[in-house]
């Protein structure tokens, strides 16, 4: 076999491990969601993904289904295999076990004190090992689970709407609806992607949104396995003083919410919050009286959350651009004006004071949607 | 000649006929910018546009470049050649006169008052006429005119650059530079194209702009021949207490410069302006203190100028919106996020109190200049 047509089906192979991987988003945390096929004389013979957590990684369930026919086959996989047992036996081994003769990886471990480790060790046991074919489409996969890893806090994504005149609500409050039917399907998509979602108080009042996955039956998505229902629901509220009418706080949907409340929200509050069936978490409350976001990062990391998201609205999100916890923007422009110096924009806190000290995006990504326009891209602070 | 080539020459002589109008947008208020060419046996023997203000129409120009070729040649213009004598003879009388066998129209004149008539008198004198080919771009090109001509006041349109957080400012005031260089250059291209750029005291103080049309020389633009130094500029400033040291106000831009204050305003300080050179108007002041936008409106109609531009800032554009005085928009999207809870967003004022009144844009054109997204459309009210 000639260079380019190894090239050319290093490209091909590593595409179907590139879409097993995508097709756990969000199931995987806090392990990062990664795809395998094992290929012998040009056919798969095995393919998998990362199971739940504790579950078998990638690499294993697609040796285990390519059997006796990986000994002298090729494993395409989009991530560095491990090499340090946790909670299953590291991939190495299992790779050496199973006579493997060559191994084409995406991108190393994001975690910059083991990245190149397990390669090294496939290549000290005489397996080739080649690094690179998809290795863009590879990190964005694992983007969340590389914050994770490497600021050892969850990757936030901000989501928000607003009008062309930059307003997420009008001087009443009132957003139904800024963005359209098909800018609403991608965020539902979206959701399905990440492991929560959170909100403020005001936006718990005055939205009284549901945060659930909305989709048409015929829309394909894949199972949630580790969790039903979709995303964990949080809603910050220094005060737990919720009123018992918000949809988050009925049967169905308190059962995957989560309550951040202050240490001084009075018990009667707190009492009421829990016997909705929500979980209620009591945090530090900091000098200006609310809940800092770091104290909010910290939270959702123990509970292993590896990619949240935020919906807002102004003030939360101004908490988190203040401190530098916006990794990620999915930004929606409505095509529509309301005007008002009492609207709220999408971010609120105390904002940056110079122009040039802007936040800019990478990866930036523009698409029109039915008449509405998303902005996406990814903020990179300087470590 | 089949129908056929007909509808194919219809469209390419009205395409350079557009072409000649588009060449004297901002040149022709309060007339509109009209283009026209005479066509002998397949061949252009005449072209013109409409001169400066009381000179002579298209049809006119392009009639007597024609000279005794335009007899049994057809003419394309595009608009309605006008029947009534205002500051020249009616285009009818020159088109009867010069011989013309056909006149193809683009679009009808926008005074429902009066459209219609030049075309049935053309017809009742034997000529053939043709409507339609070209028509929306002619519409285009003569929007601020049928503004002007239809609503009694100048066409706003409404020009902004905002961060993807939907800011025209940091908190602090600070707005060097939002958009990037391109999309700059593309505001100096559409200032070239309006009659007046106004703006409110807080930009004049905050950004100290010189609202001039600064364009490298090998970028192609137009003669002004109306005017020397681009559009007039426009500060609305109730005390009339604007810095001394403001650029518009130094002697080269203060002389194309009109500040409109209030009735009020001491009479020193309007002394002081009036020294710079600059062209003072007062205004009354509404119950709330300041100058009415219905007022300014109605004081730069009086002036002729048939297309505005409102370049900011937030209160400005507010009071713009909240009477229903801004018809189009160009809103710049800048990739970048700055936050802040007190930095303003393009439009202040009252606004709308529900999502579902939002003003829509129609027409709307969506483009990527260099990262910075521009979004286009018209405000269209029911009448």
């Amino acid at each position: 076999m000639n260079d380019d047509n190894h090239n050319n089906n290093n490209t091909e192979f590593m595409a179907q491990a590139l879409t097993r991987a995508r097709s756990v988003i969000g199931r995987t945390s806090p392990r990062p969601p990664v795809g395998a096929v094992v290929v012998l004389d040009g056919t798969v013979v095995g393919a998998g993904a990362t199971d739940p957590p504790f579950g078998p990684h990638a690499e294993v369930n697609a040796l285990l289904q390519a059997g006796e026919m990986a000994r002298g086959a090729d494993l395409y996989v989009t991530l560095e295999p491990c090499c340090v047992a946790i909670h299953t036996p590291p991939c190495t081994h299992a790779i050496l076990e199973a006579g493997i003769r060559r191994v084409v990886v995406a991108t190393l471990d994001p975690n910059p004190l083991v990245a190149g480790r397990g390669m090294a060790q496939l290549r000290e046991a005489g397996i080739e090992v080649v690094v690179g074919p998809g290795s863009a489409e590879a990190q964005e996969i694992i983007r969340p689970f590389s914050t994770f890893i490497t600021r050892h806090r969850p990757h936030f994504s901000a989501k928000w709407a607003m009008t062309l005149d930059g307003k997420i609500a009008t001087y009443t409050g009132d957003a139904y609806w800024i963005s359209n039917d098909a800018s609403r399907v991608w965020v539902h998509n979206f959701r399905e992607e990440v492991d929560a979602i959170i909100i403020g108080s005001a936006t718990a009042r005055l939205d009284d949104p549901q945060l659930t996955v909305r989709l048409e039956p015929h829309q394909h998505w894949y199972p949630r396995t580790t969790r039903s229902g979709g995303p964990l629901r949080v809603i910050v509220s220094t005060h737990g003083d919720l009123p018992a009418h918000l949809k988050l706080l009925q049967p169905a949907l308190a059962a995957g919410t989560c309550i951040i409340v202050g240490e001084g929200a009075s018990p009667d509050n707190i009492d009421r919050l829990r016997s909705s069936g929500a979980e209620i978490i009591r945090a530090e409350v900091n000098q200006g009286g609310f809940i800092d976001m770091q104290t909010i990062s910290s939270l959702l990391a123990e509970k292993g959350l590896m990619h949240v998201l935020l919906e807002g609205g102004s003030q939360l999100l101004g908490q988190a651009f203040d401190q530098r916890l916006i990794d990620q923007v999915a930004a929606f422009i409505a095509p529509r004006l309301i005007g008002g110096r009492a609207a709220p924009s999408p971010i609120g806190g105390t904002g940056l004071s110079m122009m040039k000290h802007a936040l800019t995006l990478a990866n930036q990504r523009s698409q029109i949607i039915d008449g509405d326009i998303l902005i996406q891209g990814l903020i990179v602070y300087e470590t």
